[in-house]
């Protein structure tokens, strides 16, 4: 029986905010396998704020999609067909096997997950790439001392989330910004975060000097524009400032936003520095093991934000941007 | 005798461009000495970029300078007079004497130079807070390695021509950012730099390109700006940007213009990072005599602008501000 495929293609680059007149929805047969392929279905797509950068033209740490090709994005799914060695049918996986139903490929571009300990989209949320990007990026740039204060935005989404909870596992005083009243109440009741500020009802500056009085020392920033601003204002002396996104600024049609008082890393002999997760990569099992330890002990909260139908791609990628969702946004494509 | 002295006292906030009216020009007599305390004859008063953030009101790494208080300046000059243990009559010192031709301080307030090796003016500049942010502003918080490429903007000012120089006495190739051709020529010719870029006259994200074709390992950044945005597109991964001043930015009406691209810190791994140099203060012994033995080995060229004349205060401040020194602006008060 021949497997109907389908994938979101890449038609146009956007200029501003994404929807669904950049992709192509396209229906194709599934091909044979080699030896050594697998066939995937694709059963969770991972929503993450990076693939707003990866539509863009132009040099960046990894080549941007190509115009006609399937959108990139994380997936994890169950092996339906094997020439492989080393995985079987029924395996579930984890890979770059983009935005579709099904998906053959080298059994070695893909990595078998266990699905025993952590429900399978935790793969793609705590234990996935925004979860290595929490870890790596606060204790390897940040890395904060045990009573530092760490303030995070977009502290209520996949990497924002854990970057709190960790900061709490390591005796740090854990600060988040978010939107609206759900996303704060939330970190502080559920995730354990000491406060919360709502950017879209506090003043952002001056909650942060109520929240952190001593300053800041970490700040792991995930949002740019205004927020940054407003940290930077506050940071302690010799404060680490970890840029890991500035979604806040990915769908601006003028050109991005700086921080206008980035001569406050002259003022308190701070610094600003970026990371891309992957240059972690042979490090991941390490990080997973022990994330997935803690989560197995309650001592980090995984939550997904599951939109169902792959349809929807289009429009779930947008209630990204939006800042709507609360966890780990992602697309739930077939039932396990 | 009674010494007349005159001063220039900050008499207004500067909006925008820094210019005479914003100092009283005052003539009072100079104090009686009490036990412990020193007369100096101001010889030298140094012109720095810095004076105009101490001109601002508002949080910094030191107070600003009081609306009537006299200007905050270094200098070097002559001790005529004398109830101290250490210093006599005739010692050169150097200290925070403010822009005056004769100040009355405690003795251990400046320190003695010694200018047999080098000119009173070197003092204020390779040997001097110039120096000092450049030994310490590469070599610790740029930490370059040999055979890396070094930029620095302000090339041929007091702090760059330095940074340029150490560069290439650590084995890197240095590429230096300045202002029309007299200054280029210099700090090719005269300085040992690898190339120069007139950001006058030429694209510098084309020239940089053409004289980092490895991309920019270190950049030294006295100025902010465009040049900094320049800069920033060109970073090798793992780059360090040395934050030390902005001067195209201190007299913007606006407010500071931030580096638009600072997500490239992101794409290449790269840190900002802003120093002050008074915090290595313990450690300016030992740089001045490393860098008082490369004045005298011929391997570091000092050179200053000198300005005569007490009452062309203004003017000169606003010269160094227009980018028309070479080498250390100083204002000449007396002869030594």
């Amino acid at each position: 029986m021949e497997v109907v495929n389908h994938q979101f293609r890449l038609a146009a680059r956007p200029v501003g905010m994404v929807g669904s007149e950049h992709f192509d929805y396209v229906e194709e047969p599934v091909p044979d396998l080699k030896d050594g392929e697998v066939l995937v279905k694709v059963l969770y797509i991972s929503l993450d704020p990076a693939m707003r950068g990866w539509m863009n033209e132009g040099r960046s740490y990894i080549p941007p999609v190509a115009l006609g090709e399937v959108m990139r994005a994380g997936t994890v799914g169950r092996v339906v067909e094997s020439k492989g060695q080393k995985l079987a049918v029924g395996d579930h996986v984890s890979g770059w096997l983009g935005v579709q139903e099904y998906a053959v490929c080298e059994e070695n571009a893909v990595f078998k997950v266990n699905t025993d300990a952590v429900a399978l989209p935790t793969h793609l949320g705590a234990l996935g790439m925004p979860g290595m990007t929490a870890y790596f990026g606060l204790l390897e740039v940040g890395r904060p001392k045990q009573g530092e204060t760490v303030v995070v935005s977009g502290a209520a989404g996949a990497v924002g989330s854990v970057v709190g909870q960790i900061a709490k596992l390591k005796g740090c005083r854990a600060v988040g910004i978010a939107g609206g009243p759900e996303k704060c109440g939330w970190i502080v009741e559920e995730l354990g975060f000491d406060a919360a500020i709502d950017y879209k009802s506090e003043d952002v500056g001056a909650a942060l000097k109520q929240h952190c009085p001593a300053g800041v020392d970490v700040y792991f920033d995930n949002v740019g524009g205004e927020i940054l601003e407003a940290v930077l204002a506050r940071l302690a002396r010799g404060a680490r400032v970890v840029i890991c996104g500035a979604i806040s600024q990915y769908n601006n049609i003028d050109s991005m936003r700086g921080p206008s008082n980035y001569m406050s890393l002259l003022v308190n002999r701070a610094r600003m520095e970026g990371f891309v997760v992957m240059d972690y990569t042979a490090r991941y099992p390490e990080a997973s093991r022990e994330m997935a330890g803690w989560i197995a002990d309650g001592r980090l909260v995984a939550r997904e934000d599951v939109i169902e139908g792959f349809e929807r791609f289009p429009d779930a990628l947008a209630k990204l941007f939006r800042g709507e969702n609360v966890g780990k946004l992602v697309l739930k494509v077939a039932d396990e």
